[in-house]
């Protein structure tokens, strides 16, 4: 038995996984990254991304892909994981995770396919038209506790609100008084809340941890994933990142969600899109 | 041993697949589709696709992530299939292309996973914010004919361009002439040569049919895709295709691609990212 894991932040104890056998781990789901009763995709996303790193002889996820099959539910699971190919600078390798039904019989939650790579050995060259996304300062920015009274100013998250320190573009959280833009976008400020540093499994949670541009769009109602491919372009430096989100095309019943995260030193760190399916509430 | 293909176009021809077994087929990487001597990503994915529209119980690609390993050659290949979930709307499932070294030794070429539906039965919602791209008129585009003598306007494609009628935007083919414009775009329209209309499996061809972006930012060299995700998300009308494609993080070596697929009918058909590797040759 050998523990994947370092550090001692809930992010790390939480995406623990323990290694079984050779490509087999265990692990436990954490009720404390839930919304509502679902479990975040982001956390298991950055759950199976130990795992890999762990498996596959490069350390750092450049490509992940995801596909959500079933509801993941807090408690014990485990990750199967295959190498495709092992070359000099990439390798590629699948994992899967799956829970235990209460007779015993296995349930596939996740599928993910994803290429790994040393970013610390990537050249410096930086030649991004992007421009980072135009967020006000941290202080300006709404969390969990800035509404007045005991009501949160996001509503309907639980217990990874505790976990977070989000804190969104006052013009995108017009929904939480209901008032959506309906432009389809939300950005905000990103970190942990018990201050662990940003590294590329945390951008895995990134990208899937603001709430859903549905609900911008005035959409209410669940939003679950079909697919979200992530690709980490950079190690992330210290301090908090900035994400940005944005839906261009909700159409027959799903709708794309483009993620951006930007760390303190004002570079594009990871790219992500998921496919949505969306209830068309209103 | 069923045939999987309808059609006679060359496009049906080529990505046709033998099944041999339940989830195994035979198929033939067709020469005419080759750009120098690389077999086109595009093909392989509506190939790839094809096979896997037969394994599942749905028909359309939803949602498909490629990632190639080694580089394909024209001739025999097999395709293996898995079925991963089944469920009322949506059905998951990976596929594999390998081809066979002269000691008869398995080489894994692609990796695929991916998510099918029923375009059909998806409701007819459309909230697109996106808008379709500036193109000028299809007269207006330059294709392989359109250089005066016998160079070719876009240089360096091979059969391919006997398969494909791509038009593009004066304003993305600088680079033809030494002149990119370092924006990281290309755009034109995109049809058969033979006239087949397109429908899903053309749209997995279509987002990888434009030469590289990394052209238009003055980068010379091959550009190999490590991955690509491909979001199908309407049938397309009858007509000619319009292609967009956009680079906006070109850094450490890697580029991302961002395709649009719009229709004859200005639907937003399908989206795709891909993440490729490039040689920094100035």
């Amino acid at each position: 038995m050998a523990s994947v894991t370092a550090g001692n932040s809930e992010f790390d104890r939480d995406t623990a996984v323990t290694r079984r056998a050779p490509g087999v781990y265990d692990a436990h789901l954490s009720a404390g990254w839930t919304i509502i009763n679902a479990v975040n995709g982001g956390y298991l996303l950055a759950l199976l991304g130990r795992a890999l790193g762990d498996a596959l002889p490069h350390p750092d996820p450049l490509t992940l892909t995801a596909h959500y099959l079933t509801a993941s539910a807090p408690g014990p699971a485990v990750v199967r994981t295959e190498v495709v190919r092992t070359g000099r600078t990439l390798s590629t390798g699948t994992a899967t995770l799956v829970q235990f039904a209460d007779d015993g019989t296995e349930v596939e939650r996740i599928r993910v396919l994803a290429t790994y790579g040393d970013l610390a050995a990537l050249p410096d060259d930086v030649r991004t038209t992007a421009k980072p996304p135009a967020i006000p300062p941290y202080e300006h920015c709404l969390g969990t506790d800035s509404a007045p009274g005991d009501r949160p100013a996001i509503p309907g998250s639980t217990a990874i609100t505790e976990r977070l320190d989000v804190r969104l573009d006052p013009a995108t959280v017009g929904w939480a008084v209901g008032a959506p833009s309906g432009k389809g976008e939300m950005r905000g400020w990103f970190g942990l809340a018990d201050g662990r540093e940003p590294d590329p499994l945390a951008l895995l949670l990134a990208v899937d941890g603001l709430p859903p541009t549905a609900f911008d769009l005035g959409l209410s109602g669940w939003v679950p994933t079909v697919e979200l491919t992530c690709h980490v372009r950079h190690r992330p430096a210290p301090g908090p990142l900035r994400v940005s989100i944005t839906t261009r095309n909700l159409a027959g019943g799903f709708l794309e969600e483009d993620a951006e995260v930007w760390d303190s030193a004002d570079r594009l760190v990871a790219q992500s899109r998921q496919l949505a399916r969306t209830i068309l509430a209103r």
